[in-house]
């Protein structure tokens, strides 16, 4: 093993270890009230021990680019913040998509919903799985900020990564609150202006919260100035953005087995995405009235998927997504190599970067 | 006006303007990402405008009961983290129980369906009232802790006071997740069991957060011993207890005029409250059998409501609930007068604890 693989598989098990720990913790204190309340901690633990950990590396490679020193618990517990975030943006995401897996697990709402069935309890057992879900994502967003303060002095009130992290959440629920008004409204809005609004929904819903906002944390952590955290974000919000355009396009064209989701889930979903908005700028009437007609429509086929899978791969919608992400590939990998940060850490974002353009999940 | 009515006014006006200013921050904030998420922060704004201010008061007389300065800018920090608190607390409670009102307005999620509604979107409006109101309801729930983190050492890392906001916070979710439990799955449950049941609910998901742990939190903050936190608790945990019984009985027999929500709103909602389980203890058969086949049924009518009101009131629970408030009051009012605390912090919390456990809303 590479010097650099056997510093990522420490941290990660480090990671891994900690967040076991806090998570143990937290269920020791809820049992005291009553044993009814462990599932909540049990659901949260198993959503969180899967996961790329791609947040928590880029907080650690950016600890580490800000030079902070290898295997620090600082960076470590910043992780377990930001696993147990996303934790909690995804179990909430899941009730708000109506997404019934996750991780090819059944996700955490549709677990208690299924329970509910199992158990032959009373009244109704999505309401109850929505309901108990929505509590299990509140938990889940306490117990990552609980975990966030742990760090102790370097994010303290004042400091610069706690205002990242306020700024990272409050952005991450804007976003999200963007893509579902873009939903319901989009219709009705410019078709001129749907590429700049998917935009910004991808840039704040996901891109800053993904990379850029978790690599400048683990920077700011290490005390970096803020002209590094200028010169970080050059690389990690283009990142981002490629980072979240090839979700769009496996939302719509992944491999239900790799993705651990339905095929053409976004479709269903409803999302109007940068692919979305370029259907409708670039694709006939008829593809259009297709598109319009079912996008997120219950009642949507597996033959309106394909049919409106075809129209984004004939009208050069995805082509152009995906010319995107590479131009977006190239100006972050053009960006990284003028950091001025040791060679270590900008090889670990290298690889970071890679797999979170050209994954295939 | 008296000097505690002048202080507590006092507190009471720079509380209300510290909460807008720090959701007028917020605002510009988000509005820099997009004028559309201005409604999130309204939403937040018009909520948190109403209410009695109960949890920061208490944390206000707790501060100053533990010695600490009276209009300091902590006490006033600490109020705006618990209003907030409330505030997403309430948001997400109202989807859970699918309350279309809220202190007399329409709730959060409701008021997001309505303006799909009057803007003719596309797709459901309820989901999108949902979606819309989980979301206002993380936002709110980040800022809590934001506001929390902001008032400086007292509430940094490792203090007294962060760690009974980080139990408050775990407490109360488990205590709601418990609720939503009984509704379900307490049919199946012993009845023998029930009383302790809501028991345990009324304590973790309203008692202890409603007025034990705003005082402690407020007296953690002024510097309070262990010893005074744990006196102040024999006087705040039976109000709260006492409160919660008050906010049952109000939830079956309180007048909508005042209550601002439909008569008979937790037999709608299925809430199995202690009142349920000596229903079920005390009632006859035939009482229990009309109870458990229309408590929380989406089919339960005006008549339904009526005659489980008059069951409640011949089987003897609500006379039994009614015992409980009066032992309760009695019981924190005896501890108050025992607190080794300045008289007019007394004063202010026997007042307090009046209003709490004698309201009609």
């Amino acid at each position: 093993m590479s010097a650099l693989a056997t510093e990522q598989a420490d941290f990660v098990n480090a990671l891994n270890t900690e967040l076991d720990s806090f998570l143990d913790r937290q269920r020791d204190l809820v049992s005291g009230i009553s044993e009814d309340v462990a599932p909540l901690l049990d659901s949260i633990a198993t959503l969180v021990s899967g996961g790329k950990r791609m947040r928590a590396l880029l907080a650690y490679w950016g600890f580490r680019a800000a030079g902070g020193e290898a295997g620090s618990s600082a960076a470590v517990q910043a992780g377990v913040a930001l696993e147990l975030f996303q934790g909690a943006a995804l179990i909430h995401d899941d009730i708000i998509d109506r997404s019934a897996t996750r991780r090819g697990r059944p996700s955490v709402h549709q677990a208690f919903a299924d329970r509910h069935a199992v158990e032959r309890w009373q009244l109704d057992p999505v309401r109850f799985g929505d309901a108990a879900g929505i509590l299990t994502g509140d938990m889940c967003l306490s117990f990552s900020e609980e975990a966030f303060s742990a760090v102790g002095t370097p994010t303290a009130f004042g400091t610069t990564a706690r205002t990242i992290f306020n700024r990272m959440r409050a952005e991450v629920m804007a976003g999200q609150y963007l893509d579902i008004l873009e939903e319901v409204a989009g219709p009705q809005r410019t078709v001129t202006g749907a590429a700049a609004r998917a935009r910004t929904v991808l840039r704040f819903k996901s891109a800053k919260y993904s990379t850029e906002h978790p690599l400048a944390l683990g920077a700011a952590i290490a005390g970096a100035p803020e002209l590094l955290l200028d010169e970080l974000a050059r690389f990690s919000l283009p990142l981002g953005e490629a980072f979240q355009l090839r979700d769009d396009v496996l939302g719509v064209f992944g491999d239900p087995d790799t993705t651990g989701k339905p095929a053409g889930d976004d479709l269903r979903e409803g999302k109007r995405t940068l692919l979305v908005a370029f259907l409708r700028e670039l694709g006939t009437q008829e593809q259009v009235a297709l598109l319009e007609s079912r996008l997120g429509q219950d009642s949507i086929t597996d033959d309106d998927v394909a049919s409106i899978r075809e129209a984004l791969l004939e009208s050069g919608a995805l082509a152009a997504v995906e010319s995107e992400i590479t131009a977006l590939g190239t100006a972050s990998h053009a960006a990284l190599e003028e950091l001025p940060i040791p060679e270590l850490a900008r090889e670990a974002l290298r690889q970071l970067g890679e797999s979170a353009v050209k994954r295939q999940a």
